[in-house]
């Protein structure tokens, strides 16, 4: 590669660095008495796992026996801990930090072999990472989710909520997640024009985006009032569903439609499936990650295979099928096994009691 | 336009989105009981705005019938929504969403309709859009904000203030704005020479308003203190002020005192002429718009006139003075004849008692 | 220069002006109530000292009988500051702003003398500044906290703690300082290798000393718990140490070995050294900048030795120690002087039992 072309990675490396680190761990300090360990334990998980990610996924591009680092690897390296930061979405509060560093371990090593077979064996296109990121870090931390059911905790934990400042502090890192959302749809993608119609679709399917969360989630709740909730998830729902095609000639208005439909889907997961999943399938997901991640990831996947289908990228709609299956695949099985292993009574997992309080972790004055 | 000039205008264009999103937005958060209205409704209405403002800005540079969209078009929506952030500045805390949706509607068409005149009839310089955003989207809120008078809120309501941690989320708006302000005023500048002295102007401006709002902020207040007020705001005045020169030949020293004026005028504003506003006018400026973008926005349109009629850039010093009083002509006519529309007994207006309260629109836990 | 060269510069000037304005101002809001403070008088000194930093360092520069203005220059000018805001961080709720805008115009006189003597004199190596910022702001700092002893400080003020949300604030800026540091160490490389070796050398740094912070933090406090002004602090010590070695050819292992021990010396610091020079030697060190800036920096200067000596990079060993030695003697001569001088009795220095309080120089709604 040309320097240019790695000045280029390096502007997006930046922006997807603060997805990560600022971006992820604010949108996890929602909870009241959670804010240092969603944000301290962000900052611990993706640094940990940048270095792991980087050697599972260099093992797959060894030169000449070594692993040579470039700008290019280290966005890769941030996406491969986004998909742990989106598991622990899904058992925020529940799990101790060894835990948590045990799952970081397992789910890159499984999402590097993933990400190698739909990248390099399928040959599927997933520049945005719908599939291989988002769909397949939601079921994992949602299989995780599964097999660390916590009865004790059916009926709502007093720590397991919001107050006043915390939602503004979330709120921080949505803005800056949805700022930056075109450049991680972008970042891996051919520079010139299939990099910047990258950047363009995904700004408008986030523009859309926000107009159908807010609409619907006036329309199901109470008086027409806004919940929080989904303005600080479903808003986002949209970069994460047009991340398969971001580097497709879909247009703007084919952008804005996936946009569009992902912020119904994800509010309305929010308000009718997130219960369901807790009380009948035992799936606790502190921060909603299946409507946040998991059913627009599977949407960008569909989306994707539609794509290519009429055209709009050279590929094979059965390849990019075969590619959403294996990323969920991989992810159940390996979500499931991680589960287990989490499970083995010597982690330090917290009691019921104290989940979602940062005392247990942090000194913590009063 | 070449690949390499278009990626320059996306590393600009991703700091004006911060400017809009992260910095308008928290910007807003001082209200003790406002916050999530202030930055939701603030990706609402900025989500919104841009797809309307490239619509509107797209049917005057139609290419063979149809809008094309690149970054340097996604700059100028980003920009047509900044001027409905200010007039929602204006009347913050007491409109509806409803409402605040038909006002973006309607003012970026005004917008659009006063920009094409100014840049392309009157061929006037206003690179960093002292005119026609700040002044201009300061007076449009200001005659909304006339019509929507309230006389039960003349004696101060009792949310219509700060709390501490409320004013360190403003801070985080402030500091980011102030921070990228050169990339606002340089977006859409000339390529090279000419780009760079817009950043170089806007920092030095800036910097010099921040030493002159600390000063008169100190020399205003009781015992010398300093008002959280005038420094979430004032310090900004630099960047406003100097806009409509950025790119103009005016040497360091020349934005310097742009920006020193800026801060005094802008610090003295928040001081004497607010109360005299809301009191004897019936011009009730919750942000204080008058003083963060309108004088400084007239400012910067005289200095504009000044740093022409000198020479420091191609230009007639008329055409200026007319894109001044276009943009404020448009700007009165255009909010007043706005604010009759939103003044309509049905788009949800709230109550009198309910305003500067989230909890008429949002879910709150108490 | 080339104007792609200045453009680069561009990129790497707003992330390190983001770590002087959101870093140093947020990281300082810890305390639970200086906040205003500390974000606020951040803008206020960094607005100030980076029009003195231009002139001092641009005295030395004289192109033409004139101090001519580049994108590269603000880079050094933001690099001036730094040394002032970390020297804050030593005397952080014990001062006036007055005390400080003297503090801030004696400093960076020294410090563009240092700079000039180690640069240009002595042709030492400190891309990313270990000696020349780090070390010589801490050591300053400490000589003026030595200079500015409270007796009556020495058992713990009421104020001179955090609460909850402040140690979330703070986090803001840990974490954009930790984000954007390989900015702050490539913004003066060479172009090309050197300066992207630069980026990914800081950036494995960083990572490794995220580890190590968090295990030290976890072995040394009661039960195993995490302490935030640990985590607030040693995350970033990495990014200090591996400063001078940024542009060496010391390969990603040399890095993460600077950054582990620099998270671990740290993290001690803070938890053994910093009691008692506050008990023994009279120095109240308010946010560590000892540990963070001071010991860090200190390894940088070293680390550079050795690397030199080992001929990862052209240079010459003893004139690393030679510039290590003078960055620490004008810190420690300096600071005394200046210490001295912030003593006199007309700079409105506050009384014991208004330190560390917003109120005393801030409008404060109670």
């Amino acid at each position: 590669r040309t320097y240019a072309h790695t000045y280029t990675h390096l502007v997006m490396f930046q922006d997807v660095h603060v997805m990560i680190f600022i971006g992820f761990g604010f949108l996890m300090t929602f909870l009241k008495r959670y804010g240092f360990s969603s944000v301290g334990l962000n900052l611990l998980l993706a640094a940990f796992a940048l270095q792991w990610g980087l050697i599972m996924q260099g093992l797959w591009h060894l030169d000449d026996g070594k692993i040579k680092v470039s700008i290019f690897k280290m966005i890769n390296a941030d996406f491969s801990t986004a998909t742990v930061l989106i598991s622990f979405g899904a058992v925020l509060g529940k799990t101790s930090p060894v835990q948590l560093l045990i799952m970081t371990i397992l789910e890159i090593t499984i999402f590097s072999i993933n990400e190698h077979l739909v990248a390099e064996i399928l040959e599927a296109n997933d520049v945005g990472a719908s599939m291989i990121i988002h769909a397949f870090g939601a079921y994992f931390g949602l299989a995780v989710a599964r097999m660390l059911y916590r009865p004790a905790l059916r009926n709502s934990h007093e720590n397991d909520g919001s107050v006043y400042h915390s939602d503004l502090f979330a709120m921080i890192g949505t803005v800056f997640l949805w700022m930056f959302w075109p450049s991680f749809n972008s970042a891996i993608a051919e520079s010139g024009t299939d990099q910047l119609m990258a950047v363009t679709n995904t700004y408008f399917s986030l523009a859309a985006c926000v107009l159908s969360a807010y609409a619907v989630s006036s329309l199901v709740e109470h008086k027409g009032k806004l919940d929080m909730v989904h303005i600080q998830n479903a808003t986002l729902a949209g970069g994460v569903a047009v991340g398969t095609c971001a580097d497709m000639d879909i247009g703007p208005f084919g952008a804005m439609i996936i946009g569009f439909v992902a912020g119904i889907v994800s509010t309305l997961g929010f308000k009718f499936l997130t219960p369901i999943l807790a009380s009948n399938l035992g799936i606790q997901d502190t921060c909603g990650v299946h409507n946040l991640h998991g059913m627009p990831g599977i949407l960008g996947g569909i989306a994707g295979i539609v794509a290519v289908a009429l055209g709009k990228k050279n590929g094979s709609a059965a390849m990019q099928g075969a590619a959403l299956a294996s990323s969920l695949g991989f992810a159940l099985v390996g979500g499931t096994i991680t589960g287990l292993i989490m499970k083995l009574p010597f982690w330090g997992q917290p009691p019921d009691q104290n989940c979602f309080d940062d005392s247990i972790y942090w000194e913590v004055i009063i």
